[in-house]
């Protein structure tokens, strides 16, 4: 937590700090402006001579593992969160840090789920300065009261991978959880009792860190064979009992919403995509694993049926609904980023059409363009949204930081960005004057979609004119956020925030989009 | 080429320069005394505002495209050997160069083939300066006779990844030839009319160039999936007519030896190979694709089937006869960095089984282990042994750089080592009292098989218990080097040649095992 000293407004015309734990950052100055300069970090040179010849790396434990990696004070380790609310790894490798009495790590997750509320006694005991990553439910709310010393530093998916690549952030010990490894350390999330599907969050870290640990429940003989991360960047290998827990780590069927209003707004962007003529024979789309976007996947499928299209590729988050779609080859394949149930996980395991991707080849903007932008339509969520398109998705209203980013701020450079969202939430309208934190800038979002209609970014003149002569309820935002205001009794009051700095925005280039605040 | 100035002794006792094309280089200081610092190199931060969003980054001529990527003197350009004898890209890069005025560069290959001979023009007239990498038939020879003004330096594929990780040499433009990509750059060797199998080879050049060209005959929408390259690392793609002679990209059939001399060597391996109990179930080998390499995995296959033996996995270079194995389920698996026929074009492109590696994963010595020593038996040819069991494979007995160094070096570090070698060659013995150019040190080369007997490295006591109580033909080196002596009449002739050095060969880590001097 630092006090707002020293803040500049950058070109979104927010308050950002010029240094951030110590880092000298730049703030955000537009979205096509970015051109680095310097090299990629390199990972420290080792030899095969320094390994066992055999390939053997099995450490005796993940303790004797971690001090053989030299952990100790103000290292920054990292995990991953293949297993979601099921992970069992993180917590294990602080409670070790905490009995070896180091003190002062930097927590690089690549997200942070409720079950990491375990963590919070390692944050009070100062085990963990801070945590670099998108902050979630109780840790969230945690740091949003200013209990964390440093600041919270949330990255997209693809910032996260720029960030190791570009030696913004320095790993020195990766702990990646493998669901199948054999002792070399070749590893797949695609089999085993854990299976978890796609392993691309560890991708960077693997590449990057100075030490890489594979903890698996599921030791295979050499060689786990495909694997998605190779053994040659591993240097110790742990068997341990559990790694995650099964009945958390993917859900079993993903859920479709219930609620007549979200199946309205799913209803309303499905049709949106195919009279604006978006929906065309090789077209591709990307859709999230909540219930709207599960429900938009279904409409997108029966219209295509009906209409005899096939997309050229789909982007996962996979579940049960993209297999479908795939199986019925309505779809060429499936570019996956990340499994959220059984079938995403049989499917990528045997599906050559089903393809393991990691945030380098679908986010990282500090690449030779990635997957992001080549998509024709991105459905995606928010918290909030303002009358100029700018929209938040990692804090409430009231200011608490309560959800990640993931994917959000990568997918928005689709060619045709789409939230879809409910006009208001518990009688908070979600249209505003200004959002509480920026995590989106409006040039980015083409189409807001809710159940009282949708509303076209004016900079899209052509989604304007394609929507013109059909039977769309097409209104501006400001038509939109009158009707909200008058259903719940007027504006959202504003968050009562402290001036004191508990997190930051990067944005996908990592210089800096917007500031969150003490609650 | 440079006089015999300067050169020091190295472990091997061999002399070396301590410069090589203006580098400073050390000397082979022995097999596991090996201990980098430093970091890898890295490749030059880019952004996806400086790519095409709808990621075409199509260009209009492999000349636009070289122009566009700044060519200009003295840079390093890098191409590889997928298409083996029938590579037409190499050829249209430098007449490019030539046509541009450009000289003194570096071509960086994967391997030099005799289809390169027309490359030689470009060396006479200063378009090329001088190779880096392996040399092999007419190009060889016109480097052993003194004709290129730098020194060739022959690295394995193993220290060729090295070296490109490393930043021991930094690449300015990689030309990277498709069977298959689409218009980001996702490629693949295994589909397509030029398809030729894993594209391993170009692996290290994508990651770690400045400038990476695709060229491809076979453009096709995105994605080009499953790719065995990322787009995300390719900054241009450029369609050509040809890219690659078809009859010359990979063999229909591979043949087996017919010589009786080469069958008798393989048929003693593979009883060496089951007597000695190394094939036993769960095992792994490797085997090249010549000819008597061939006829070793034959017996081998035909002892594992009367055996009821399976291997663990096998290492490729694949043909026919291993993918029959894989198919028959004698193997767990291929990992294959290299496919040499048509039956292993089409195994790589369906089964799950059959793996693509690269360099990185099977050779590269600067790793955390690599595939390589983890082999049970790796069988290998040579030009030359000496009594130390010390071993030549990259010239001839007159001091000719004739053949490329391959996998060899990094092959050795199997944990049996043969090489099938005759004891003599059109009447000259290759058992010599010193080998004319040093490209493995004896202490990795285990045995060696002859027609006339098996020779066991003395320091390998466990293999000579192995074989005591068998109907193996055990000698000495000594005893097999009498008998070839005997018969083609005296020892061979020791090459008369210049102190002259005109290239180096390089051991794993890097440093300068060897020079080669010219005829």
């Amino acid at each position: 937590m630092i006090v707002s000293a020293n803040l500049a407004r950058n070109a979104a015309g927010r308050l950002v700090p010029s240094v951030v734990n110590g880092r000298p950052v730049t703030g955000f100055q537009g979205v096509s402006v970015d051109r680095p300069d310097g090299r990629m970090h390199g990972a420290p040179i080792r030899s095969c001579s320094m390994y066992p010849s055999d390939g053997n790396k099995v450490a005796e434990s993940l303790k004797s593992a971690l001090v053989r990696a030299g952990l100790r004070d103000g290292m920054v380790i990292s995990t991953h969160h293949h297993f979601r609310n099921g992970d069992l790894v993180a917590e294990q490798v602080f409670e070790i840090a905490a009995e070896l009495g180091v003190r002062n790590l930097v927590w690089f997750p690549s997200a942070v789920f409720p079950c990491h509320a375990k963590l919070i006694r390692h944050l009070e005991s100062g085990v963990i300065h801070h945590i670099e990553g998108s902050l979630n439910g109780p840790v969230g709310d945690f740091a949003s009261r200013g209990n964390m010393p440093g600041l919270a530093v949330l990255r997209s998916h693809g910032s996260r991978y720029r960030a190791v690549q570009d030696g913004e952030i320095k790993i020195d010990i990766a702990v990646v959880a493998a669901p199948e490894c054999d002792p070399f350390g070749n590893m797949t999330g695609a089999r085993g009792p854990s299976a978890c599907g796609v392993l691309g969050f560890a991708v960077a870290d693997t590449q990057y860190a100075d030490h890489v640990i594979a903890v698996t429940d599921n030791l295979v003989p050499f060689p786990c064979a495909p694997w998605q991360i190779a053994g040659n960047l591993v240097d110790q290998v742990v068997l341990l009992n559990q790694i995650g827990d099964p009945s958390q780590i993917i859900s079993g069927t993903t859920q479709i919403t219930r609620s007549p209003e979200r199946l309205l707004i799913a209803d309303l962007a499905a049709q949106f995509v195919e009279k604006s003529g978006i929906m065309r024979e090789g077209w591709s789309f990307q859709a999230g694993a909540g219930g709207t976007s599960l429900a938009f996947t279904i409409y997108m499928r029966d219209r295509m049926r009906a209409n005899g299209v096939r997309a050229s590729f789909i982007r996962g988050g996979s579940t049960r609904y993209l297999v479908e779609i795939l199986e019925e080859g309505l779809t060429g394949c499936i570019l996956d980023g990340q499994t959220f149930d059984q079938d995403g996980v049989r499917s990528v395991a045997v599906n050559p059409k089903h393809i393991m991707t990691s945030p380098f080849t679908s986010y990282n903007y500090h690449s030779k363009g990635n997957i992001a932008s080549m998509l024709d339509c991105a459905l995606l969520g928010a918290t909030e949204v303002d009358l100029n398109f700018n929209a938040n998705v990692v804090s409430h209203s009231d200011g608490r930081m309560l959800h990640g980013i993931g994917g959000w701020q990568d997918a928005l450079f689709g060619k045709c960005t789409i939230l879809a969202v409910p006009s208001f939430r518990n009688r908070v309208p979600i249209i505003r004057d200004q959002v509480t934190t920026l995590c989106g800038p409006g040039e980015l979002v083409d189409v807001v979609v809710t159940e009282r209609g949708i509303a076209i970014n004016p900079k899209r003149q052509d989604l304007i004119d394609a929507a013109r002569n059909t039977d769309l309820p097409i209104k501006s935002l400001e038509e939109i956020k009158a009707i909200a205001e008058t259903l719940c009794g007027g504006p959202p009051q504003s968050p009562s925030l402290s001036e004191d700095i508990v997190g930051v925005v990067t944005w996908v280039d990592g210089t800096i989009l917007d500031s969150l605040h003490k609650v």
